[in-house]
């Protein structure tokens, strides 16, 4: 970065149901507090994997999972976003995760990155749906077999790999996660003003 | 309740590490704003036994415990809790759980179970230390033979266990839980003021 704005990086995935309200309010928050944001894609399934879970938590707990689609339905009603619950549910987010990290992170991956959870959970588009995911690309100005050879790319495949295991060396084990660059991490939707306010404080 | 102020029920369990921040300022807080709270102590151990786990989902899940220490850290700083780590962890809260369910909730538990908090969490007590939980009692302005007493009454043991029995049934899976009577609930020390919010415009 070439200003002297305080950064917080936003890790998400796009199978993530706490990352959808967090993907679409965290530009703006940031933005009127002076704080830049890193946009991070990774994958949660091979660290899920990685203790044994062969799904997300939230269908592995159904209890927990209960409570969680019952806040999510709260938090998109008083944030004024639509939600639909996924089916199935965790989407596989992998191809959304490469088209987002061949973006360059100069706006253009934000703004594909809340399209495409818009178009998941607010309308219910399925992520391996290849052609839902190059309408998003075309609707923000993208040439689509550019942007889908740019993903298939070793490049891309290795630094989405690398994400994931950067993720893992940051002790990242869930998402949305806020993090600064002074290491501190903050897990979940509801902890992104606490983000900012903790890379605001280090800044000053 | 003979008053007409909305309320919110505290479900707390002693070895919870975000209930002692909750129940160190849900009371205050909630004064505030109107709001009356019911103190619910329960057992986490019997629903977490029931998922197959033999611990704490931190001590499973070492990578999420490490962020659960520094968040607990950051949390007892902003408030200006005192904050040491239970040593073993968790501690084993049925019997504070029974003398607190032995006291009224008229104020006596919640001062009660606030003092076990603060001694718990804030300086290093082990919850199995009858004689610090009677010392407890006693700076309380109880008797702490009397109150011993009733705890291991059958009438306060099975209530103990209709209170984790209750939680069940209200998809409680974790403390702390704040739950309106309209049975919505709010899960994590984090979620306090939404679920006074949340009774405040129920009672409008």
């Amino acid at each position: 970065m070439t200003d002297d704005h305080p950064v917080v990086e936003f890790w998400y995935e796009f199978a993530s149901t706490y990352s959808y309200p967090a993907a679409m309010r965290v530009e703006a928050r940031a933005a009127a507090r002076g704080v830049t944001v890193r946009w991070q894609p990774f994958l949660l399934g091979p660290i899920f994997r990685a203790q044994g879970w062969d799904s997300s938590p939230f269908n592995l707990q159904p209890v927990k999972g209960a409570y969680m689609w019952r806040d999510m339905a709260r938090i998109c009603d008083a944030e004024g976003l639509s939600f639909v619950r996924p089916d199935p549910f965790p989407q596989n987010g992998l191809q959304a995760a490469r088209l987002a990290l061949a973006l360059p992170d100069d706006g253009a991956r934000a703004a594909f990155s809340r399209a495409v959870y818009a178009a998941e959970f607010g309308a219910g588009m399925d992520l391996t749906d290849g052609s839902a995911l190059s309408a998003l690309l075309t609707e923000q100005g993208h040439d689509p077999d550019q942007i889908w050879a740019a993903a298939q790319s070793d490049a891309v495949k290795s630094g989405l790999r690398a994400q994931t295991e950067a993720a893992v060396a940051h002790g990242i084990f869930g998402a949305p996660m806020f993090r600064s660059e002074d290491g501190e991490i903050f897990w979940g939707y509801d902890r992104l003003d606490q983000a900012l306010e903790w890379v605001l404080t280090r800044n000053r």
